[in-house]
Order: C-alpha cells, then structure tokens, then sequence
C-alpha cells in the first residue's frame, strides 16, 4: 500500500475544485462585481500559527478555475513548516478573481494543513522508533484523496484507500468462512494481488492469522506485553499493526514495543483548521 | 438569509453519497465479496459520547445506495441529544452491504454531528440573551451545505450560503466604488433583492452604513462599548453582527451588548468528530 | 412546506444553463463565428404581451458562462408584471456570445415565465379569500425546481418539492397498511419530522384521517358541501386541500368554502410561453 | 438536416430521467415505504382525451432505472394516435417501483406526447401540399433533443438542433462581413459541409442570397404574393422556408404559395400536456 | 440503422473532449507556463503518411476549450484522403493555448482517421459489387460513437449501435424462447419497431429465419456456396449479412455471393494510428 | 515518475466502464430481454491467441455494474502470460447480465491486453540491457491512465502521466525564456517538486542541459555513436531518454548505448486487439 502522490491526484483536484466553488460561487459573486472588471490587484496569504503546509495544488487550481490570469507564487510548498504570521504565497491578477476565489482557497488549505499538521505532529512523537504511523478510512467524506496526500505531508503514511485495494478481515468475515485460514485462502483466490490483513484480538489468532500467511496483523487493543510477544512471534513474516484505544500518551510506548505499524484514526477525523488570511491591495 | 432546510438538499445528498461511496468503495469492497451474498444480519449504532445528533438522511442514502433491501430505524432525530452509549440507529438486511456501507455511514454521522454538537455548545453559550448566532463560509470543501444544516441542527443559524446571495461589502469594495454610499448604491441597484451587509472597522463608518441603508452590518473586532453605542446609533434599522476576534470567553458579554447576530468561524471550520461504533450480527 | 427560495437553487440554476447550453450550443455556434471576435455590441430584451416574470437569474448565468464579459442589467425582476413592449433587459458586451446565449436565455425566460403568469391568473382569481393555491408534481422534467420558483413569483405557493420531502397517503398505502390509523402511526415512526398528508375521499375517510392526526388532508373531488362540512369537521386541528376536478369557473367558489389550500396542476404541466424578442446593435 | 431519431438519443434518455428521478425522489419515497417490499402489483396508464403518442423509452427508462424488474407493455407505439378513455401501456412489478415512478413516467409522456399532438395538428393542416413542417430552437430548456424527437412523432419534421449543425445568418452577420455574397463565401470556408441558410426580408436580398448559392433561404413575414413570386425566382436552386408572423388560419394558404418549408415556434415552445391517469391494483 | 452523422454526436464530442483534456491537462500544463502569456503563434498540421481524414471537430473541440481565441482552418474535410507530408490544417492564436492543445488533438486525429483509413481500405476492396461493408460493436471503450462515425467517413456504414437499437438473436435467446419463430414473434411484440437480426449456423436455421420474417438474417461462417444459396432462398425478403472468418483474401469473393452486407470488426477494433505532426512557430 | 497502481484507478475504473456501459447499452439490452429475468447461466472466456492479460479490474466492474450478483473468478492475472485457446476466466450468475456485459467487457480486455502485449514484446527486446521502456502521452483519447497501467502489465514503465507532472522542455520553451539555463531555472522556481526534461538535439545542447542540472534529457535523433558520448558525458548526473526514429531493428542497438530509458509511442498509439470469445451455457 504505497503512500498516494499529488500526481495521481491529477484529475481528483479539478473535480474538488469545481465542487468547492460551486457551493461558494453558484450563479456568482455579486459583491465582487462592484469591482470594475478590468482592476488589477495582489495579494499574500500568511498563516497566523505555525503548521505545515498542504493544499497548493488545490489553491493553484481554485484560481485556474476562476480565471486563468490569475498568478500565483509560492514560498513554501506542501510538507514545509510555516511559522505565524510567515507570508508563504503570493498572487497577482484581476481583483474579483482574486476576491472570489480567496475564501475556497483558505478552506482547502486550511483544512488539508489541519491534517498534514497533525500528522507531522503524530510522526514527531516517534521520530526515531523506525514505527511507521499510518492514517484510517475514518476521514472527511468527499476529501478522502486529498487527506490521505496530506498525511504524506506530514511524514506518516497511508493505509489502504478504502475497501477495492486491501482485504481488511475481521470476526464476521472469519465467521462466514469458517476460520481464519479459510478465511486467507478464499481471500487469495479471490483477488491474488491484493494484500491481506487480519484483524486478531488475542495471541491465539495471532498465531493462527500467521500460520494462514497474513502479510498484516492488526492487533486490536492487545496488551503493551502482548504486543512484544506477538512482534517475537511474527518474526517478520508478517508485518503487525497496532490499532484502537492509543492515546498520545501511549503512542510512543507502543511504537517501542517493536509493532511495524500505528493506525490513528485522529489523525483524519479530526480537523482543527489552521489560521490564515489573505491580505489584498488593488 | 433563512436557514437551509433538509429538503431543499434532495438532489445534493445523493451527490454528496455518491461521492464518499466512490472513494471509499471503488471498483467493489473486497472484504465484503468473502461474506455469502444472500447471509443477512443485523445492526445497531451507538455512540461513545454524547452529542448532537445530525446525518441521518446522508447514513439511510449511504445504504440506499448500497443495497435498496437494507432497512434503517432511527432510535433519535436529527437536532436531538444522544448520551454515551446510546444506541440511536438499528439496521437489517445483507450483510455485505452493512458492511459496505458502514464506514462511509459513520464518517457522515460523526463529521456533521460534530459541526452540531459545536453549534448546540455555542447555542447554549448564549441562551437567554436573544443574540442569534451565525455560521461562516469558513466550512470543509465539498460539505459547505450539509455542515450548514448541521448549524441549525445545534440551533445556531445560517449566514449566507455564498458569495451569490447576500452582499458582503467590505474595505476593497468601497474603495473601489468610492466611498460607503456610492457602494451600497451601486449594490443594489445591480441585484435589488439581495441583502446588504457592510464591514465597519469604528463609528464613524457605521454611521455612513446605516446613512447609507445597509440592511446588516459586521462590527469588525470593535470593543464591547463601541458595539453597544453601535446598537443604540443602529436602534433596530439595520441589524449588527459581531465578529473576529471572538473566543468561548467573550461570547456571552458580546451577545449582552445588545448586538443582533455574532458569526463564528470555528463552528463549521474545526471538526471534532464524535466517537462511533456500529456493532453487526450475522 | 416553505416556498423555494432562489438561494436553494445555487448549484441548480448553472447545471439548468450548463445542460440547456450543452444542446443549443455543443461544439460550437458556426454563425456566430462570422462576427469578428472583438466586435462589441448592445441589446435589448423586450415582451410582445403582458406577463410575470421569471428567470432573470437563469439568464444571468447563460451570459455568465458563455462570456463572463458580457454585462446584464435588468429594468425588471422576478415577480414583476411587465407590459406588451417594455424592455425589461438591456445588454452589452461581446457580439458573439450576445448572439449565441439569445436563444437559450430567451427559452429560460419565455418558460419560467409562463409558469409565473400561470400563478399569477389563479392567484388573483381567488384574491382574497385567503385560500392558497398550491402547485404539484405535474411539472416539465427537469424543470421541477426552476418551475416551482416560478409559481412563488406568481403569488402562489409550493407543495412539497417531491416523493422525500412529505407523506401523500392514498388509498394503496392504506391497504397495505390496514387502515388510515395504522397509516399514519406507521409513517410517523419511518420519518417524524416529515408532513404527514392523506388523500380522502368522502367525509367518513377524513374523520379517520382526523382522528389518525394526519397533518394534511386532501379532499379528492368533493362537493362544495362536503369540503364545507369537512372544514368545519377539521376545525383548525389539519388543514384540507381541494384537488381534482378543479377549473377555472369553480375555483372561487371552492376557495369560499374555506379548505386551506386548492392544488392545480395546470399551472405547471401546461406552458404558454410568453412572446419575447431580443433587439441587438452593433 | 435529417430527423432526429430515437436511436440517436441512446445516451440522452438515460440522462434525461436520471435528472427527472433525481428532482422527484431526491433521496428516497417516503410513503412508498409504507408498502411492504416484496409486494408486487399491476398498473395500466390510459389517457383521458385524444392524443398522438410519444415518450414510450422516457416511460420505460423510468422504470427501468428504478426497478429492473417492472415489466412494461405498450399497447400503442410513438407516432400512433391515442383515443380518450383507451389503455395504451400495462404495466407489472414490484408496487414501490410502480408507484415511485409513476409521476416522473407520465410528466415525460404528457410533455412529449404534448409536443407530438401539436405537430400533428399541424401537419393535418398542411396535408395534400407537399410542404415540410419544420420546429424551431423555441424549446423547453434541457429536452430540445427530446422534444425534436417529439416532433418527428407528429409528423413534422427537424428544423437544426442548435447553433452547431448549420449556418442562419441574419441581418448582424451579413453586416460584420459585408454583404450577404462575402458571408456565405466566408461560411462555406469555415465549415464546407454545413447547410448554409440566410434569413431575407425582401426579395431584393432573396436574390442575392439565390446568387450567393445559399442552400435553404428563410423568408422572414414576407407577403403571400411575395412568397409565391421568391418560389418562382428561386425555381429549385434553393429551398424556401416561410418563418414569422404564421397562425393557424394563414398557414395553408402559405403551404399553397410552393414554400419548400414553414418553421412554427409555438410547436415546441407551448405544451398542452396530454390529461393522463394511471391505474394501479395490488 | 441509418448512419451515425456528426450531427448526433454534438452533445457527445464535447464531452469525449473534456474527458480527453482532463486526463492530459489535470491541473494545469507546468510547460506551457514557461511562456509568456500574451504570446501568440501559429502552427500547421501535417500527415506523414497517407490517410483518410477524420476528426477533425474533435480537434476543433479541444482547442475551443482550451481557448476559444485560437483559430483553426482545414484545408482537408473529414473523409478526404490525405497524401504524405500534405499541410491539412492551419492554427493560430494565443502559443500556451496551441502547446497545451496539441497532443489531445493530434491523439483524436491519429486516432479515428486510422479507423476512416482502415474502413476506406475495406470498402475499395469490394468496389463495385454493391456489398455494403458494416462496422461491429468491437470498439475502443469510450469510443463508439467516434469510431462509427470515422467509419462512415472511410466509406463503410454502421451496424447497430449497441444493444438498444435492434435486435440481434443468437442460439441462447433461441433456446430460452422456444424456436426462431417464437423468438421472432417475442422480440416484435417487445419492441415492434426494432430491426430483428437473426444468427443462423446453416440452411436449416437460415430458413427458419426467413419463415420467422427476420429483417436480417446473420451467415455465421457459412462456406461461399452456401451463401449463395441462402442469396437464392431470401430473394429480397430479408437482407443477409455475412460474419465471421472473414479475411481480407476472402473478402471480395464473399463480396461476390450476393449477400447484402459483410461485418468486420477488424475495422474498429484494431488501431494503425496515423503519423502526423504539429509545427508551430513564434 | 513512478509507475500508475491499479490502486491509484479506484474513481477512474468505474467511470470508464459507465462511460461504456452507456454507449453499448444505453436505455436497454432489447435482445437479453428475450431470456426469462430469473434464467442463470455459466460462462467462460478464452483467448484464441497467446497474449500478455490486462483489463480483469475493468471487466470486474462491467458485471457489478451491471448485476452484483454475477460471480467472476479469474484464472490468470494482469501481467500473466495467456496461450491461445487458453480459458482465463468463468463467470455465473444471471444470464441476461452476463449476455450484456459480455461485449463492454472483452473490449476493454482486448484493447488493454493489446497494450500490454505490446509492451510486453518491446520489454523482451531489451532484456538484460538494464534500459527501462517508457510510454509516451500518444495515446486513446479516454483512455490514458488504463493504457498506462497495461504498459506496467507488460513490464515497460511509465513516462509522465500528462503536462501536469513534469516539465518537458522543447525548443520554443527555450526561445521564449531566453537559453536552456535560464528556462531551467524558471521552472524550478514555478514548480520545485517538478522532474525536469529538456529535449535536446545535439551535444552542444545537450551540455547546456547538464549544466542547468536538467533531471532528465531527452535525445531527440540523435546518432548511436552521439548517444554513447551523451552518456559518459551525463556519467549519472542526470538520466537520459532516447526518442523519435527508433524502430524494432535498432532498439536493442540503442539500448546498448548506454541510456536509461527510451520511450516509444507505438506502444500505446497502435492497437492491436486480443481475439477473444465468450463462451456461455445456460
């Protein structure tokens, strides 16, 4: 499951764009159009608290959308850290441009730096365990693509996209298949490509999730013990995950125990937006 | 500018579904094809902490989507509180649809019920005081119209929807049409019905907004005498908003300045999603 | 069942004008292709005959998405009686997309138009007795939102928008259920917020529909007498609709019966288009 | 110009009732749920007046689109004439489907079989004289293609579908170019394989249009007389096409000058929707 | 089954184009941002080997979109023949627009004229025998409706379109219904203004067809005398169509027998892609 | 520019397969509906000739689109190698779906084995010179992103999606900026995440390009020997790509020169379709 890049986003950003404005704009700005059509202006977009950065693309985007003449510059990119009040981009064009599009760009950016930021801010907690953090399906319905890239940002990564790229087998499925090795092999014939990654509350079906040739084991809610015991017991034949019920104050403990993988669903459902504007003169 | 309704978003929340199913599911839900297709089970939602509930009519469109066949009974409504532990939703039919369906459900649930719940705590705020409260363009990209039905969910009320129906007249646009007057003049002659708002920074421009005839006009981070003087100058000609620089502290002691509406950002534009479970039995 | 509000239909009206330009005009208008590109020019649109009128917002966008250079300035609005020979519209901009948005703009207008004198007939027909005239799900496919903005500018007033928004229980669904009571109950608990409306038709059926709690009662083809004897029956507690069988000649006198709201299809599924002409120099 | 046929509106009819779908049922029919699922039920659709009939793949997409297994039979084909009181389609499936898809199927039949009695009646008209009946670009917003198609079903025939399939060039181009010779030279350039038609008002400009080598000229309000002698001039080397100014009680005569064509906008722009009911038991 | 005319495709190119520029473009040419925005340029189009022309409103398409102030004039129609190193198209207007343009056009042209070339080939083997040559529903996916049109211009003609608009009867669907004649006599009540097309293996079934009043009847590699044979048996009461084992050693001695039509799905299914190359100077 | 993932097509695969879905079928398969609607069948699909498979996801998606209920199991994967008469797929279920997919689904096969294989036999000409084949932009309009994810199936590599993911600088990139270096820089500083490709045509050229620390430089013709001297002149600081003249006879030679990648359009441009057939008992 390798992490998503901007440029398999190519055609996702557009259609996001043409979403966001459509709510925004509908039939038009009318108070831009107090703006003689022809007036030029520029503007700078500062953050008022440090954050890092994701969303150019989308911003870029906004103003192609609205008007083309519309220049932008960046002084920061995606993954950067900004610091307050630090000026990372500026544009010149026709003012209503400028005006119309100003608040869907901060929205985007805005809400995609909220994530890039605490996924940073999640990936510093266990900068030198060799744990890789990894983001969730629990995201922002609609901004699933563009979360997932501003994890990326952040310095984690991702797990799978959604329910087409990865088996994800939990007690139903093991259930409806009679066993967890029944289980694997009916996934692999069904999709031999595709990852397979098991759910296992206990080392017994830990064992047993092993034996059936699992590439991931997410550990649910195991014990710090149970967690080392079961890295022993992988041996690297299979990666494990470790999922549910981590608290920051835990992360770095459980990053310790050996685990491959840390999933936190925090890190995409929860949004708190960054602090920015936008300043124009014309 | 009246609240948004449930039904004037009848076309808009299947799009919205349609959208977070095709990100999430794909080309086909992988896990779900291990499950015997006609095996039915059953289902109930609960919530982990208490909240105010809102997306429900997104959660029964995931499912209609999904599979017509699948039944939803709503134990609370849309607006009402839910308690930790509360079971609020009870579901049957095919369990691979259940399952399909029940990530993307949830994520709608706790995304709007966490602008509802942030809406409900700074309703109660400033209960008694008559001020009404507002919500911003400030929202997530692609849910600006299901975070503003979440808004009267929780009992404050909607700003204007986007840049197409109201007037939002700010510094760059009286200079640009020269001066206060000249600019409100200009609005509405260009659209008629639309209401007016205009940015004051001090007195004086209030003064020439309500001269002028503005129908609503922002008080931008104006002290709490200058907003009283304000609604005495105003004395129910137009009506006043208060807005920037406002926090849970000074909410209260701003609402008893007389002002009619105060307009808060970090309603729609911070996420803090309320924490689900949905339980399955097959 | 509030009346549709233009604001609601923000993302409708660019999808109407995108889906209506996408047919007249497709891969290009060859003819406008004569005029040199920088040719400027003027206009001017004025009606044959007296009308209300509608769809100024559908013509904006028209002009707005062909050349968002051309300026628009209306003389008259939405909801506005407008006499044989007024110009109501004046243009200017571009030569080309003047020429090629006329017709488009021209259709959105003679159409919605009609709808809106349509409604405004019936409404001064039963002027004053304080009846509302209510429109139906009888409307031109596509249309059904741009339509029922159009009879709020006639002076009457919306019945729900669709099959989502509120219950219409008719004979069927009280079969299937076992009774009007039974109906009612069971609609209630499948969705609590929505209207509840049952279709009667004699007296002893809208007592049960009564007794049921039923919000609304439409009354199909009664007599004068019956719908006077049903008024005083609902006494305030549901309201009654009139529908069926309804023309001109009696529709005052059923108006004086006292029922709440008279339902006419007519004023939607027929289309007079009103005679329009668009007048462009160069 | 060849007619428009159904074939050709493979993708459009699909597109058409998924628009219509999405405005009536939004996301879901509340009372349709009120009848158990697995009820199945038969409907006949019969029309209350005489008609020509059109729209059977509108109807049948409808049901389709909702319910693959509703079983429609028509009993009468578009084009054919209807009788007041006569069943022309059965119908049987599931009752939710039945009755979620009643109204969207009639308001397409109503509307088109509108159209298509219209051209019918106007075709009777003309019979015996060799004239073609040609419609106009007066159409409803968003079904021109349907309603063309409509047309065709009533005996009359296909004007252009828009402003991409043939040059009307008017007074405003012949004057951008110079004359009516340099504008048809220049149109013949840009696109050699498009009809060329130019709209004259005298017969002065008819005989430069003739010398000119325009295929079909339009012969906007001339007299009767100057009709007949523009047929002479034109002797076969260009088609005529009377246009404006034409009622019911002129339009025979104006056949019997020898006109190749009479364009009639109220065809497509006025709809008298067919009085339709549909009977279902269960 | 009429040929496909450009004409129908007017909705349908525009959208193939956006689709087209949408995968190419994403968000936004970086390249062409090198250059200065007001520069103009002007470029030529030339083939490098000889071919059929055809695409040439795609192309027209792709630059209108881009920017509607480039001009394109052809010096050679859809369907002509084009010879090596031949200039058929002339481009001007602004440089960044004709850059980013380029290759989608160039893609579009390549394309479907190696589909017209391909049928201009098969069509000048038959030369004189009356055959008519017919396409298959063996296309590119999302191509169809193009690639039938390119077909025409090669000088071969179209089968159905696709599922929709006849009936094409094989073993299966004679098996379920019971016999030819049955088949024949479910399709025609089905839909009793469809084309029928019956699959026959050999004489036997072949007669069956003709009694079962088949419109065409489909030759599934019958041996040349057999063919012959069945020309004799239909004598004009139904068309015949050979299909395959077709080669193009074989072809005209099919051509020969008298049948009335020969599919060949190498037509579309395979792709030569024409070489050709856009020149622009600045 | 990393290789597409199927992963990475998740929104792409469903839209290309409604697109055709809607092309083929349209508002109904009028032929499938002559099977009764409950009839089940079983099928397989076989290639007549050896080829390298690609397309199963596309072919997945056209049966869920069109029954979930239809079972597909494959027995080889994208990549594998299939022999002629070789069955590679089974499918059951309903028999009308499996009669409507079946063409909509070998197409897509066909088309994308077409460039898998073609990639596949370029890939075995190198094998053991270390070079890596890239695709170009020549490709079916519609379908880039499935053809470039075929070219990974046959083991040649991605060469950049579109404009939007890397530079490719030309010589009127150059001219406009003013030298290599200066036009280097400016991308840089427009987009510094950006790969970095300049074409050029000699060496003189070619040494501006290393100097400017081009990432990647295209040899545009270049002689065999020039190519050798090119890389001992890069020696590793940036890659270079061999383009344009190359043919099956000189490919080897070239790789053996030295360069990291060669790119060759007819690896997408041409098709040459799988024979494939469906076989189905019911």
């Amino acid at each position: 499951m390798p992490n998503l890049t901007l440029e398999s986003l190519h055609t996702i950003i557009p259609e996001d764009v043409r979403r966001a404005l459509a709510e925004d704009v509908g039939d038009g700005d009318i108070t831009a159009a107090l703006i003689p059509v022809d007036r030029q202006a520029s503007a700078t977009i500062i953050t008022r608290e440090s954050a890092t950065l994701c969303g150019t693309a989308w911003a870029d985007e906004v103003f192609r959308q609205i008007d083309p003449a519309i220049r932008v510059e960046w002084l920061a990119q995606d993954g950067d850290r900004i610091e307050a009040n630090q000026t990372f981009c500026k544009l010149d064009g026709p003012a209503r441009g400028l005006l119309t599009g100003e608040r869907t760009a901060l929205n985007f950016i805005q809400t995609l730096s909220a994530t890039a930021t605490s996924s940073r801010y999640y990936a510093d907690l266990v900068e030198g365990t060799g744990v890789r953090l990894l983001d969730t399906r629990k995201t922002l319905p609609g901004l699933r693509m563009a979360q997932k890239y501003a994890v990326t940002c952040g310095g984690c990564d991702n797990h799978r996209i959604g329910l087409f790229d990865a088996f994800l087998i939990k007690e139903n499925h093991i259930a409806a298949c009679g066993g967890i090795d029944a289980t694997i092999t009916q996934a692999r014939s069904l999709a031999p490509n595709k990852p397979i990654e098991v759910e296992v509350e206990n080392l017994q079906e830990l064992e047993e999730a092993l034996k059936g040739g699992a590439d991931i084991i997410m550990l649910d809610e195991l014990s710090h013990e149970d967690m080392r015991t079961a890295v022993g017991l992988a041996a690297g034949t299979a990666r494990l995950e470790a999922s549910g019920g981590i608290t920051e104050a835990t992360l770095r403990s459980i990053a310790e125990t050996g685990v491959d993988f840390i999933s936190i669903g925090g890190m995409t459902k929860h949004v708190r937006a960054v602090d920015l504007s936008m300043r124009l003169s014309m």
